[in-house]
């Protein structure tokens, strides 16, 4: 606990940049500056910025040429991995990694075997051409193509890049001289953004077009805009849970019941089902691929021993236990009902008053919520009863709570391995290995950041399984709500964690004392300035744009030909991660509304950031990456939180900022603006946000009053009533088993 | 503000409880503790148990006599008013004051008759024959004749009674002894009564009879379950307002939509109805009940010169022009459309969908809520746009903040006029009657007493304007809201500020650091116990008693009788005043809890209070109260939050009493208490707060059901129709004032 703790001297110096070459980081911020920039290579600027007197806040005593010098190396890492990819995704062989959508859509097929026979130079030679295709489709083509939550993450940048090019045009034309002048800061100028920061906000929000869009795209014909999920189903021990629901629907929603699927506990189902499934191909491949000699094992140790046997017989042998499993456990399934429901209604209208409404006179039983799409049914940790997802609700939040103020701590002592003496004591064999000079630099250089990266990358999915055990039955909801504590997790562990300096219990005292913590903020994060420019460069420029090059799928790729020849077709089509994306774009927002008085500087290098990522996400989403789900744009909430956030942030800090210098009556002026801030969050909570949860009647009512004449409607009643049956027990698998044994019958005959 | 600020000094002395004889008071908490005793005299407790140096906190250390005058004093106050009530009572001509509600339900006409013929004697004995009329009504036969409101207003003292009589127990027979005997404070001790206290509120919130009966009221036929409030309608410049309802209500809801009454803005026509009224009832009274010669009076100057005019006639022609007036008002108030709208619905069902879905796309137009009682609709303030009532609501907040926060400023400045010297400065006339020492030192003993009794008793009606300006339609939600807003100044005005001394600002500021919190209050907390237990006894006992007599309605009720004979035999019966009286109950409520553990000694003092209000509130019920609206025990929240706020101030407290007292595992300890307290609020919210607001579907399905065969159902539905016009639209007014006109006639031709 040496390195968290011993930093509680109450004066606290502007923390250096040096790079502590060996030794024991001598605090927490330290370390973590030091791991974040290790990511990629900006030591040079971190070396020239070195002087610890003068960094201090403000911009303009930053040293021009170390900040020249960062920006030019991670702009060369960044044409490097544009120009890679733009080689790299001419390669027939990479279809796979720069563009698995497209060829699960089977689009690619003919576009392959045309390249293929383009001259090879020509694959060679770096081109823009990817880029003209990002940027060539409207928004209603990319809307068809991708759905509307892709567009909503794209709306991100443009929202970004609106309220910093007006930022950016006012920091670095009037702040910036301002600073650079010295003058004391003035209220009016702080004042203005705000303002427009604001009306940006609104004129956003206020965006008819896109509401529009919301609103059309629940107009479509969807199950779960007819369908809800009910939890608390109180079973008695006379009737089933099936009967008791529709009882209770035919009685209370007479005019609009249509049918009910009740939830059933199918993990050893699932089980049975994916171990035949690994049976028929396992069947297949020694049937059509392998050579005859293959088929033949011996059946002792390591297939090297014992008597000759015929595989192919052994695997049906047991295809046939499987299905006799798979029957019983079908047939036995009736009596795991959950005591939870889909149940479906004729009429949208139908669906939401089961929805709005309480259903039973006790309200933890008969509980209704969305049902989400079919696509999107997340089953994992599902609970039938309200009261214990509420407990696991509880144990989550302070789970992610402890998370998230207590993350450094694992990571600064596994680091602490990191040092040489410690590595050589643990492992005495690396001895000699460690006692090269560079392998040892290396090893103290980088094993701290991969550690921290290692650790990092741990955060979303363990947001995810967090997210998952709270009982959410969507993965649209659960990836929401993953999101969020990314996001907290980020906002924490990157700002406050890197701002305030001292072990994690004193930061969450300095927040606890609230009177404070505008004089604390206003100290320690002007401070930082450097640190955060060099990390949106960093972080920002090169992470994005190694995001095209995709180095890991690329990687995976190449093994996968080098070992397994181009034997497997398939391709596994990756979601957009939106819980890991967004809080990282979130987070640069909300660095440059709380860097946009202190450090103006920062503002080109975010525009810039956000214009690459317009592009590359563009392009990725087109050609990369599918969705899973249609959550109908429930992400914009959290991208507007976080932005009232932001700037209530800066007020703050504006606030101790105008005190530490004297400027009573600017602080004392400034005192209004969260306020008004929040009340405006307020007003758009109450105008807007019900869009997101809530259709309004008069649509509802349109719909189903155009519907009511459809002769389309019935066959649609058809489809609902299945649509919520769970996939392993539907008779859609059964009937593509039986296709597929069929398919091998007399082709195996044949054999 | 000198008063008020001086007394910033950090290390605090346990306040002195001497009275200040002369001068200005030192402190404000003086200023206060002076004034809240002198309310009633328990001067002699004040002035036996004041030295301050004995006064520290634990109760042990109380000087027996001096608590023992006290209640020698106030039990005689109470034995006082108790004994007059039962000899007033009996005196026929008191019978508008102390059973105006049987005199409006016309029981008491032979009653009182009969009376008049008892002996003088027997009406001059006190008797405590009311107690058994109060105590024998059973349950049912309460809830028939009063309402469900007013048992909700019992059910406080039940639980109250309930929760202290066993805190009671565990506090005089195991806390007092040890505290007494000097040992420190155990937590097992202390821990033991919470789980008590709670295991009592849940055992009080699972009461299944109430809940039933909650839900058995909201069955009834009333037109406010069938009826909704609709306001920001979205109003064209081609169609009314009128229309603008119809068409929306029957495209949404074909099926169950109605009929609707928009609002009018009646306020003129209101004047001239009630003008008109007055006009007739000075008609009748010239005709029938005056001399002949009154009717001529001469028309100059007082009636005394000028020539001589017939009054009759004078009335009779104004009369024609206001009912003139009034029928051109009629005509023309079709133009004054509030865009707000009751609207009705042939079921439940469909009036509560029609509050549960948002209604246009717009969320802030078609906006839904409760319709309130036809008889409880408060028209003060109606404002139909949403946007409107949404900043009225913050400027109320702030208001009544800034009332709470800073009531005693002003009050303390008007106070500083009670001084002698002052006074004698300000009305030199004044000097000679100043100059006798007995009034002398009546008025600086009882003046500032008196100013701030008369700015308390100012706070309940600002508050029910405060409420009103938030735009809330019905009595009852201004109400509550009022009764929300006072019970917030009673904690903060009687327990904050007497707790914590300094100015107002100092307080607010004491309670910004969260963490100093226990520790402020932990060393306040008990060293005012001794001021809380007299004041239990002078502000309980006292004024229960003298809620008994009714002293003001008392003291009018002569006056009227004194002055204008017996003539009018209209009663005014007054309404509970649930606004000012439950704050006050749950006040003694946060009392008792916080100074459990503390001092325990007040608990016999307050069950005391409990019963006699059990007593004396369910006797004022039955025979002088009447209930305005029901609200089916809207009130109980309000009760469950404030019981929740004390325990968690309590647990507060315990952890900076065992901070103080260097018990620090024990301190650790109760730190997870408030917490579990909070989840097991949260626990009852989910579980039990909606069925104040929302019936459940199940529910409204059910009596749907039964109705749709009731006959009488469809004159209900035409009652519906005209149930929410206002008032002074509606056929009643116009037809009973020519009946009234009509009845006027014939006599007027026989005189």
């Amino acid at each position: 606990m040496g390195p968290i703790c011993d930093r509680k001297k109450k004066g606290r110096e502007p923390p250096s940049l040096t790079v502590v070459s060996s030794g024991t980081p001598s605090s927490l911020s330290q370390t973590l500056q030091r791991v974040f920039l290790d990511h990629y290579p900006c030591l040079a600027f971190r070396r020239c910025s070195a002087s610890p007197s003068k960094i201090t806040w403000g911009s303009n005593e930053m040293i021009i040429s170390a900040l020249l010098t960062c920006v030019g190396i991670n702009l060369g890492i960044c044409l490097l991995n544009v120009t890679l990819y733009s080689v790299l995704r001419k390669q027939p062989f990479n279809v796979a990694v720069y563009a698995p959508r497209l060829l699960a859509q089977g689009e690619f097929r003919h576009r392959s075997n045309r390249q293929r026979r383009q001259y090879i130079l020509e694959r060679l030679v770096p081109t823009a051409g990817w880029v003209r295709t990002a940027w060539m489709p409207s928004d209603g083509d990319l809307l068809s193509t991708v759905g509307f939550d892709a567009m909503v993450f794209m709306r991100i940048f443009v929202f970004s890049l609106k309220v910093f090019s007006v930022a950016g045009f006012i920091g670095v034309f009037i702040l910036l001289p301002i600073n650079y002048l010295g003058n004391q800061l003035n209220n009016d100028f702080s004042d203005l953004p705000n303002k427009a920061l604001e009306s940006f906000c609104i004129s956003n929000v206020n965006n008819g077009s896109k509401w529009n869009l919301v609103i059309s795209r629940r107009k479509e014909s969807r199950p779960d805009l007819f369908s809800r999920l009910v939890r608390g189903i109180p079973v008695s021990p006379e009737s089933s849970c099936s009967e008791t629901v529709g009882r209770f629907f035919k009685e209370n929603h007479p005019l609009t019941y249509l049918s009910h699927e009740v939830v059933r506990r199918t993990g050893k189902l699932q089980g049975l089902i994916s171990d035949a499934n690994n049976m028929y191909s396992k069947i297949a491949h020694l049937k059509f691929k392998s050579l005859p000699e293959q088929r033949f094992v011996r059946d002792g140790f390591l297939g090297k021993f014992g008597r000759n046997v015929d595989l192919l017989d052994q695997y049906e042998k047991k295809l046939e236990e499987l299905e006799d499993n798979l029957t019983k456990e079908k047939s036995s399934l009736i009596g795991t009902e959950a005591k939870a429901a889909f149940v479906s209604f004729k009429t949208r209208l139908g669906a939401a008053v089961a929805l709005h409404i309480q259903q039973g006179i006790n309200p933890t039983e008969w509980v209704t919520e969305r049902a989400p799409e079919p696509r999107d049914i997340h089953w994992d940790f599902f609970s039938s009863s309200v009261i214990k997802r509420w407990i696991c609700q509880i144990v989550v939040v302070v789970a992610s709570a402890a998370l998230i103020i207590l993350f450094l701590i694992p990571v600064v002592l596994v680091q602490g391995l990191s040092h040489l003496d410690q590595l050589e004591n643990w492992f005495p064999f690396l001895k000699d290995v460690l006692s090269v000079k560079i392998i040892g630099e290396v090893i103290i250089g980088y094993l701290p950041s991969l550690i921290l990266y290692f650790f990092q990358s741990l955060v979303p999915p363990i947001m995810m399984v967090f997210s998952s055990i709270e009982g959410y039955i969507s993965l649209s909801q659960t990836e929401l709500k993953a999101c969020n504590k990314v996001l907290w997790f980020t906002i924490w562990n990157l700002f406050f964690a890197n701002v305030l300096s001292g072990s994690a219990l004193d930061q969450v005292n300095t927040l606890l004392e609230p009177k404070k913590i505008p004089r604390v903020l206003a100290k320690a994060v002007p401070a930082q300035a450097t640190f955060f420019i060099s990390y949106v460069l960093t972080s920002g420029w090169s992470s994005l744009s190694s995001e095209l090059v995709r180095l890991r799928p690329l990687l995976y790729n190449c093994i996968r030909r080098l070992f397994a020849g181009e034997s497997s077709d398939e391709v596994e089509v990756p979601y957009i991660p939106y819980h890991s994306e967004i809080p990282i774009i979130l987070f640069f927002g909300l660095l440059g509304v709380t860097y946009f008085f202190l450090a103006p500087l920062i503002l080109p290098f975010l525009l810039i950031y956000y214009c690459l990522g317009y592009i590359i996400f563009r392009n990725q989403i087109l050609n990369v990456y599918i969705n899973k789900y249609e959550s109908v744009g429930r992400f914009w909430p959290t991208v507007h939180y976080s932005t009232v956030f932001s700037l209530v942030l800066m007020h703050i800090i504006a606030i101790g900022v105008f005190g530490l210098k004297k400027v009573r009556l600017a602080a004392t002026l400034t005192i209004p603006l969260p306020i008004l801030t929040l009340l405006f969050n307020e007003f758009c909570r109450k105008r807007f946000l019900s869009m997101f949860d809530n259709p309004p009647l008069e649509c509802l009512m349109k719909k189903d009053k155009e519907e009511q004449n459809d002769l389309d409607m019935d066959e649609f009643h058809g489809k609902l009533a299945t649509a919520y049956r769970h996939p392993s027990l539907s008779a859609r698998h059964s009937k593509s088993s039986d296709e597929l044994h069929s398919s091998l019958l007399p082709r195996a005959a044949s054999v």
